[in-house]
């Protein structure tokens, strides 16, 4: 099952991604329609011309005429919502979403969700450090990744009219894992680095520092511009996970300490070497 | 004392940065020459335009004539140039160069130098991932830091032409700092980053990690491609301060790490929030 411009979509939660969900479907040709907490985000959306129809209730109608939901809500909120929501899902809708963790939402939802709808889990990798529909912009999705996270119990229709949203939004890249190796890699890939940028930036308080940086220390922190709420959740939910490659980073960092203390130079270029090698598979591809 | 044109300008070491450097000066109508060790880097910057002349033997004459001379060699073949060839300078000439590390050089060469010439440091906080003259660009000095690092023994008018030459060279901030104070920030900003970026790519081989990766493993380990011979060297010149600054990096994570672990959310969104606030002055001017 792919894509297709009969189907209605909605979309639930109009911020920084939802937005720019709704921009790339809309410019498509696709019929998109929103439900949001904030009446300016759906004014904002309705005046650029992202979706055709915007609503702060609970709509039925429009919920009971979807056929395709895309719900962009932070975690907790997202599974509350569907529980409150899903009588009011059309009968053989496939819902799927954007959140940043997946094995404590997944199996909770498929659990408790109607049998005559289909839940599928997806994570674009694609975001900025700013958030709100104001922000929304498609071209995060440029040289991007999008994972489909299906678990056993997903149909291969609504996994592939998921891959294939992935790559009618414009993402470089579509793949899948389970929710557990989805969780693994966003904790090191994703959760990890902002663990970092935010250690790096409450290291320090020397004032003035910023006028002797350079742009290694910027590329670093960038994302220590970080949403509080958001993170502070999805860190607490893939706790464990989390907590392994904080481990495992911190031996290659103690390792390289050792180096550094014990002037051991060799030891200290291999890793260099290694981690030159490595970091050549991760340019962006353009 | 301000650059000026009729000034002879030297640069020993034609690589990314000292190429950068004549390019800039010699659009500027600067008079620029080079000395380095290889032929076509020579011909390159010829070829460019970028230099009047160039040679890759220590030419008694064109040192003989420089008023500035600016070193851009790796730290420790830097201190042999000098000492081998310092009988060859003109008498009153000042000499610079573009060290990341500054008191274990700054002293030692004050302590050997002649005294009828001057020997000001300087941190140019500009650089790429790539290195060599083909790699050069004036371009990498806007919106970037410049660092004037005099000791006590400078005179105020090689200070006020190290400035200068920041200023000329269009980066966007010049500012001073002595030798104990510029390794300290620098094994924070600049040092500790790129430990942090190879640690990182060096604590999972799990292949394909590049099809899930987002833009803030990208960002944060963009330096994780690093010339290990030049940067091993760096870091052990600079031991003693870049253990203390990996001590302190090391305490926040572990912090975070701990509210992570025991589910302190409040403790964790402080980190985050002052990591946020404090982010903002790091914005690169345009």
């Amino acid at each position: 099952m792919k894509l297709n411009k009969d189907m209605n979509i909605l979309i639930v939660g109009l911020g920084l991604l939802g937005g720019s969900y709704a921009q790339s479907l809309k410019r498509q040709g696709y019929k998109v329609k929103a439900i949001t907490r904030s009446r300016s985000s759906v004014d904002f959306a309705l005046q650029k011309g992202w979706i055709d129809d915007g609503t702060t209730e609970v709509d039925p109608q429009m919920i009971g005429e979807a056929d395709f939901v895309i719900i962009a809500l932070y975690p907790n909120v997202f599974i509350s919502w569907i529980k409150e929501n899903q009588h009011l899902f059309k009968s053989g809708a496939v819902i799927t979403d954007v959140t940043g963790v997946k094995e404590c939402i997944v199996y909770e939802i498929q659990g408790f969700l109607r049998q005559d709808v289909e839940f599928i889990a997806a994570h674009p990798m694609a975001g900025r450090e700013v958030c709100g529909v104001q922000n929304s912009d498609e071209a995060i999705f440029r040289g991007a990744n999008y994972i489909v996270v299906p678990s056993e119990d997903n149909s291969e229709d609504a996994i592939e009219l998921c891959e294939d949203l992935g790559w009618k939004l414009g993402f470089a890249d579509v793949s899948k894992l389970s929710p557990a190796r989805h969780d693994e890699m966003i904790a090191f890939l994703s959760q990890l680095t902002h663990c970092i940028a935010v250690s790096l930036m409450c290291a320090n308080d020397t004032p003035g520092l910023e006028r002797y940086t350079g742009d290694s220390f910027r590329d670093l922190t960038r994302i220590a511009r970080i949403n509080d709420e958001m993170w502070s959740e999805l860190f607490l939910l893939n706790r464990e996970t989390l907590l392994q490659e904080m481990d495992r980073f911190r031996t290659e960092f103690d390792r390289l300490y050792e180096c550094i203390r014990d002037n051991k130079r060799d030891e200290m270029r291999d890793m260099m070497r290694l981690s030159t090698e490595r970091r050549a598979y991760f340019d962006k591809k353009k």
